[in-house]
C-alpha cells in the first residue's frame, strides 16, 4: 500500500493522480519501479517503447519467462490501484519468492500506456510488447499538437526503434495480469478474488458534427443549425441503444464545443464514443446502430457528421489451462473460485497476440474506477498477493504442464 | 471599410477576429480609435473601465452632450462588424460635421466589453459608464484563472478606480447605437436600415451537473449516473421549450466534460444557458421551465444539478422621441421606415439606466452574426452612415426639443 501511495504521488495534476505516457511523471515512475525490480532480486531495463521491464532468471539463464505486468499509466484524475497494484504485487510475490529454483524465467512489465488517454490510441505499451504496434501511430498528436514520435524523443527513446520491444513467442509462456475488478461483481458476491473468463472487446470513434455558428440572440430557433443540439441527440441516442442491450455499454467522455461562448450558437462539436460488449458481432451491432442513429439525427438537423473509428480490440478470450492454474491456486487459499468476464479492457489484450494470457481479478469498493474514489482493502490486497504468489511458485508451462 | 479591416487585424488568433476585454488587443484597438477620433477633431482619452471616449464641444464647451458609441470587443472567431461599425461609423459622422457649430457635444464611446466572453458578464464597458457596474463583479476570474481587477492593473487601470468611468445624467442629453442587425429582418424586406424599438431581455445562467465517473467498461448501463447524458438532455429541452414560445430563444453555448476521457463516464459538466425574449414575463417563464425541466431530469438520473443566474438584463424600450428623429432621418434619406426589435443584446440596455436610449439598425448578410461569415457591403456601410450622419446633424434634445 505504501508503493501504491509512492506511484499515486508522481501526478501531472497537484491534487489527483493523473500520469500519461512519456512524461515527466511516466520517467519518474519507471525509475520507482525499477528500483524495486532490483530490490526484488529482478534485473530492471526501460525497453524500445518506455516500458519498465525486470528479469529473474530461472535455473538456468535464458529460459522462456512466465510474464507478469500491467500499467503505469492513469487515467486523468485517476484511481491509484487500476495498473499499479499488478505491477506493485507482482514484484513482492517475486521477492517473497527467495533464491527459489524455477524451471522457468520471470519477467514482470509495468506498460507506459494502457488507457490512451495521452494519444487517444489506447495499450501502446503492451502492442510494443506484443509486436503490433503500427508505427503511424507514431504520428499520432496530444492536445498539445505534439507528435507521439517527438515525445518519444523527449522520453530519451528512438522512435524508430519502437520495434526491438517486441519479444518473440517463443520467449513467453504466458502473460498473467492482476487487476482490480473495475466492476460491482466480486463486492456483491462477498468474494476477494475472481478469475477472468474473457475480455469485452470495444471499439472507439471520434464524431465531429459541424452545424452553423450564429448570434444566439437574433436566428430563431426554427432556423438553427445548432451542432451540440444535434451531438446532444446522440449522446442520449447512444446511452439508450446500449441499455436495450444486455451486458453492452457505451460511453461519450469527451465533449468539445466551438466557438464555445454563451452567445454564440454552437458550430462545431466534437464527441468520443466508446462502444463495449462481450461479443464482437453485438459490439459492431450496437456502433453501427449508434452511428445509424447519429446520421439520421444529423440529417433531420442540417448538421454534418464525420465519423472515424480511433480503435478497435475485439473480445479475447483467457487460455483455459492458465484459469485452471488460476483457479487452483485460490481454492489453495480457501477461497471459491469465481469465473467473470470483464468489462474493461486490459494489456492482457494486447499480448494475446504474442502468448496465451489470463488474469486474477481482485474486488474493489462499489465497483468504481477511473475515479479518485477507486479504493481496496489492505486485507484483500494481502489475500490477491498470497493467491497470485501461490500461482507464480506452482506455475507449469503449456496446455499439460512443460 | 479600410477601418474595419484594421480593427479586425487586431486579433487573439491568427486566424480570425477574436479581441477580449483588457487584452494587449484591446490596448492596441483603443489607441487605433483613439488616433482616428483625434483626426475627426474629437479629443480621445481611455476611462477608467479601459473605454476609449472621444468629446467634440458644443456651440461652447462643457454643454451636455449626444452620446455615440458601440463595442470594441468580440466573440471568439467573430465577425468584424459586430460593434466595431457603430464606433467607426459614428467617427465618420462627426469628422463630416467639420467645424459647424452645435448646440451639444458629441461624445463616441468604444466600449471595451460588451460580449462578455473573458469574464462571462457582459457589458462591463457601458455598465461602468452607466454607473451601475458592481465592483464584486471585480473578481470574476477568466479562464486561465486572472481575476478582472488583476487584468486592470496589467492594462494600466486602477480598478479602486472604475467608479470614475460613471457620467452624471444631466451630462448626457440620450445614447444612440449605430450597429449591424445581426439578423435576417431587413434583407428578407430588401430594406438597408431599421429603426429599433425595443431589445429583447435576456438572462444567463451556469448549469452544475454533478453526476459520478466511472470506467466506461465496467459500470453498466442501468447503473451509471453520467453528468453528459443529464446535460445533453437539458440541451433538448431548452430547445425544445424555446422552440414552443414564438420570439423566445434558448441557447446551450458552452459545455464543459470533466474528467473528459474517452474511457471514463463523465462525472461532472457545466454548461451555460441564454434564454432571450422580448417581453421578460415570456423570458422569465421559460427559464424557468427550462430549469424546472432540468430539475427533473437531473432528479430522475440520480444526477446533481446547482444552476447560477451569471447575467439578467430586462428587456428595454427605445424612446420614442428618438425613434422619431431616426425616422426621419431614414425618410429625409429616401428610404422606408422600418421598425424592429432587436433580438440581440446592446450597450444601449446597459446606457438606457443613464440616459434615453435609441438604435439604428444596417442589413447584414443572411442575418449571419458571431461568425466570420458576417457581412454587409460598402453601398449600405454608406447608406447607413448618411441616415446616421442627417440624424447627427439635426438631433434636437429633450422628448419636445431643447
Amino acid at each position: 500500500m505504501a508503493r501504491i501511495a509512492a506511484l499515486a504521488a508522481l501526478s501531472e495534476q497537484p491534487d489527483g493522480l493523473t500520469r500519461t505516457y512519456l512524461t515527466p511523471q511516466h520517467q519518474q515512475a519507471n525509475e520507482l519501479v525499477a528500483g524495486w525490480m532490483q530490490e526484488a532480486g529482478l534485473h530492471a531495463r526501460i525497453d524500445a517503447a518506455g516500458n519498465v521491464v525486470g528479469r529473474r532468471e530461472g535455473r538456468e539463464p535464458g529460459l522462456p519467462c512466465l510474464m507478469l505486468g500491467s500499467h503505469l499509466d492513469s487515467v486523468r484524475n485517476a484511481g491509484v490501484y487500476d495498473g499499479m497494484l499488478g505491477v506493485v504485487t507482482a514484484i513482492e510475490c517475486v521477492a517473497a519468492l527467495g533464491d527459489t529454483p524455477l524451471p522457468f524465467a520471470i519477467e514482470i512489465v509495468g506498460f507506459g500506456d494502457e488507457e490512451g488517454v495521452r494519444f487517444q490510441a489506447t495499450m501502446l505499451g503492451s502492442r510494443a510488447v506484443a509486436g503490433t504496434f503500427d508505427p503511424a501511430l507514431l504520428d499520432l498528436t496530444d492536445r498539445d499538437g505534439v507528435p507521439m514520435r517527438e515525445a518519444m524523443a523527449r522520453f530519451g527513446l528512438d522512435p524508430t526503434r519502437i520495434g526491438e520491444a517486441a519479444r518473440r513467442r517463443e520467449d513467453v509462456l504466458a502473460y498473467v495480469e492482476y487487476h482490480i475488478e473495475q466492476g460491482p461483481v466480486l463486492e456483491d458476491e462477498g468474494l476477494p478474488v475472481g478469475v477472468v473468463t474473457a475480455i469485452n472487446g470495444q471499439a472507439r470513434f471520434r464524431l465531429t458534427f459541424e452545424g452553423m455558428a450564429g448570434h444566439a440572440g437574433t436566428v430563431p430557433m426554427g432556423l438553427r443549425r445548432d451542432a451540440l443540439a444535434a451531438a446532444a441527440e446522440c449522446v442520449l441516442v447512444a446511452e439508450r441503444l446500449a441499455g436495450e442491450r444486455p451486458q453492452a455499454v457505451a460511453t461519450v467522455g469527451q465533449a468539445s464545443v466551438s466557438p464555445g461562448a454563451t452567445n454564440v450558437i454552437p458550430g462545431a462539436v466534437v464527441l468520443s464514443l466508446d462502444v463495449r460488449a462481450p461479443d464482437d458481432g453485438v459490439r459492431d451491432a450496437l456502433a453501427a446502430d449508434i452511428l445509424a442513429a447519429c446520421e439520421a439525427t444529423c440529417a433531420k438537423r442540417n448538421v454534418r457528421l464525420a465519423c472515424e473509428r480511433t480503435h478497435q480490440l475485439g473480445s479475447c478470450a483467457c487460455a483455459p489451462w492458465l484459469r485452471g492454474q488460476l483457479a487452483a491456486a485460490v481454492a489453495a487459499e480457501g477461497h471459491p473460485v469465481r469465473e467473470l468476464p470483464s468489462g474493461a479492457g486490459h494489456d492482457a489484450m494486447a499480448m494475446a497476440a504474442l502468448a496465451d494470457v489470463a488474469m486474477l481479478f481482485l474486488r474493489c469498493e462499489r465497483g468504481i474506477s477511473h475515479h479518485p474514489a477507486e479504493a481496496i482493502t489492505a486485507e484483500d490486497a494481502a489475500i490477491g498477493a498470497r493467491v497470485f504468489a501461490r500461482f507464480i511458485a506452482g506455475f507449469t508451462a503449456g496446455r499439460g504442464g512443460a
